[in-house]
């Protein structure tokens, strides 16, 4: 039996919910802090509203509404007459990095919502409930991009219980603590532990995503199956040298932070082309004291590392190391790091992969994702499945990131036959 | 006869006056924006400060004092019956690059108001008067490290007569023009013609500073007369990429704009260290949109280059916009450039530099400055001299910039005795 005539999810009701999906989109675009673009951070006065407006949403569609100890927006539906049944989960993150695009994150969350529309079961009286053994739950992630902390999938980690205690401390570039902006946003840090699921409380987790690379583009497919997440690790790098007068200092009395970091930067892209699946990119760089007439004395990068497996990942990490040592010991510089992010590659399970293939039909292509999402975390507590969606030429971070509405259509569909593959599978 | 007989300026005198000028760069250290550490920039609280003391001090010779209309701050004492007289013009400035040193610009002025101590002429009723044909005049340049709003020499280029309508529009790291700025500190845009002096004002300028260079601490010398100082080009320089998520996008699709800055930056270490007299210096860099899992989209950097002769430093440039050229276009980024500054090669005055090295007695040496200083804006409207100071190592806008008191001592009185010898030529 298809979608269709299970649940009359006709092509026009699911176009129509696709439609939705876009507009939605672009009413969430207009929540930002930047003029002429969009930045959505952690704990922020658009982190609020953006909740606000998902949590209405999920009424909308009879849900139950809640935002966590840690600022995720969740709607819950229950099966009727089961209040405490386990969850299905599924959702993505509301927060961006600077200057972003409309859909990552955001269009997962919205599918969501149109699957729980598609598949909800309403009776005479107008009375919603899930049709299925386990509840569906819609989560809105609060910080999957780290944009503000430095530190990724904070939202996430306090679902999956992993909060760490030593990111109280982290500061934005505002020299804010964790702790204040999670007090200044009306949450109280000693509750976050309250984020946190318990495994028997969900079912398994689907998370419907842009593919943020460009191999659906390249391949024409719409869509495809996640088989696992990048390994990744995050550090903050600083070098030491000397400021002086640019003037009176020839170069063989210099030690110029920021060529040492320069060097540092295209060190990092010269290793990782010659490593299969890794891939490193310094995003932030700085030179201090920064001014145009002085030799920077210290210089600060980030470094973004990630790899198919965490071995080949941490040989990268390594050979960069070395190459460090090796670039400041010539220039008279010292380094040192910071490592601010480390996850594991997290493997879809095998079960929810081959539901989310069924979900899509014949062909169903499997990638990997050198991206990192939510589903990293929530892996700690339960199964994981993710569904790719073409997005043109891989363009992500940015506003010109796109997703077609065709493309959204087809996703839904794939997803809401996904829920039904996992309903019918014995768990 | 020597200073001592002619002036009574024992040489207890003299080391009294080095103490009083190393004392008063510990006071002007105070002075500051920046919380553990020294900045002083254009038209701020600061600024204000410090001219207020600097008054202070020039009134407590007997000089008659003014805020000049670019903010610069002078001190006059005129022959006696002679208001109207010429004025030989000594002094240096007192604004900072960030986290700067305590010498920098700050002793010369220090040390030119110790001159007018030495030399003026102080009658039976405690009367005081230059003792020679022209007025004595000390003055405290505002600007000469356009630190703030990226154009150096702004406050003797007032003085200069050569104010260029365009500064107002430059801007500070805050968005305010220096059209505000000057509103704000109390002054009058439409007046900053005002600042200016007629050559027929001004007998000669003499300045003393620290080298801002290794090469008199290398040679063991505590002073040195200058030849001339160098030619001096700035630019702000924007590599245009494009911002991609750093997960996704393979090298292959990847246009980084902070790689091809970081190529850029060391090109010019590369070709600068090929050059004679040549020297480059990358001393801001930046990355948009700066987040730590985005490819940057955009860099931004700053490029100061100097040169002994105009023509070389003028080839310099052409070979590295030529690189610039190769590297952006092997990396699909375009750049861009804007030159905020540029001042052709001064000459010292060969009678001054004469004066000079009579001052400093029988085995002066002779250094060319790569630093930029306000004698390069004065030159335009008199003949200019120099006086450098050692500083150890060579060490400049930087905390560790050293002084040695014995040399602040041996350098006044050696400005002491180049003014008798100016007073002394017939002009």
């Amino acid at each position: 039996m298809t979608l269709e005539t299970r649940l009359q999810a006709s092509p026009e009701r699911i176009a129509s919910a696709a439609r939705r999906v876009m507009g939605r989109c672009e009413e969430l675009a207009r929540v930002t802090s930047m003029t002429g673009g969009i930045e959505r951070v952690y704990l922020s006065p658009e982190h609020a509203r953006v909740n606000r407006l998902a949590a209405e949403w999920m009424r909308e569609l009879g849900m139950t509404t809640r935002q966590d100890a840690a600022g995720n927006q969740v709607g819950r539906l229950a099966p009727a007459g089961v209040p405490d049944a386990p969850a299905l989960l599924m959702g993505s993150h509301l927060d961006t990095v600077p200057d972003a695009g409309r859909y990552d994150g955001i269009v997962g969350v919205l599918m969501a919502l149109e699957v729980v529309r598609l598949v909800r079961h309403v009776d005479a009286d107008g009375a919603v409930a899930s049709p299925f053994p386990f509840a569906l739950e819609v989560i809105a992630f609060s910080d999957e991009e780290g944009t503000r902390f430095g530190k990724a999938l904070l939202g996430s980690s306090a679902v999956a219980g992993q909060w760490d205690e030593s990111w109280w401390d982290l500061t934005d570039a505002d020299g804010s603590t964790l702790r204040q902006a999670f007090r200044e946003f009306g949450l109280d840090p000693a509750r976050v532990g309250e984020a946190a699921r318990r495994p028997d409380e969900l079912v398994a987790y689907l998370e419907a995503h842009i593919e943020q690379g460009p191999e659906l583009d390249r391949a024409d497919q719409a869509l495809a199956a996640v088989s696992s997440i990048a390994s990744a690790r995050r550090f903050q790098l600083i070098v030491e040298g000397e400021a002086r007068h640019a003037g009176g200092t020839p170069y063989d009395m210099r030690r110029d932070a920021l060529l040492g970091a320069s060097e540092a930067a295209l060190a990092v892209e010269r290793i990782c082309r010659g490593e299969h699946h890794v891939i490193g990119t310094v995003g932030q760089l700085e030179a201090f004291p920064g001014a145009v007439n002085v030799v920077p004395g210290e210089a600060h990068f980030s470094l973004d590392l990630r790899g198919e497996f965490d071995d080949t990942r941490d040989h990268t990490w390594t050979a960069i190391a070395a190459e460090l040592d090796a670039i400041m010991g010539r220039r008279g510089l010292r380094w040192r790091s910071r490592e601010v992010h480390s996850a594991p590659a997290v493997f879809c399970e095998p079960l929810l992969q081959d539901v989310v293939r069924a979900g899509i039909g014949a062909e169903a292509p499997t990638l990997f994702s050198r991206a990192g999402h939510d589903a990293m975390a929530i892996g700690a507590i339960t199964g994981v499945g993710m569904l790719f969606l073409r997005n043109a030429e891989g363009i992500s971070h940015h506003p010109a990131e796109s997703v077609r509405g065709a493309d959204v259509a087809a996703g839904i569909r794939a997803l809401a036959e996904s829920v039904l593959h996992l309903a019918a599978e014995p768990r």
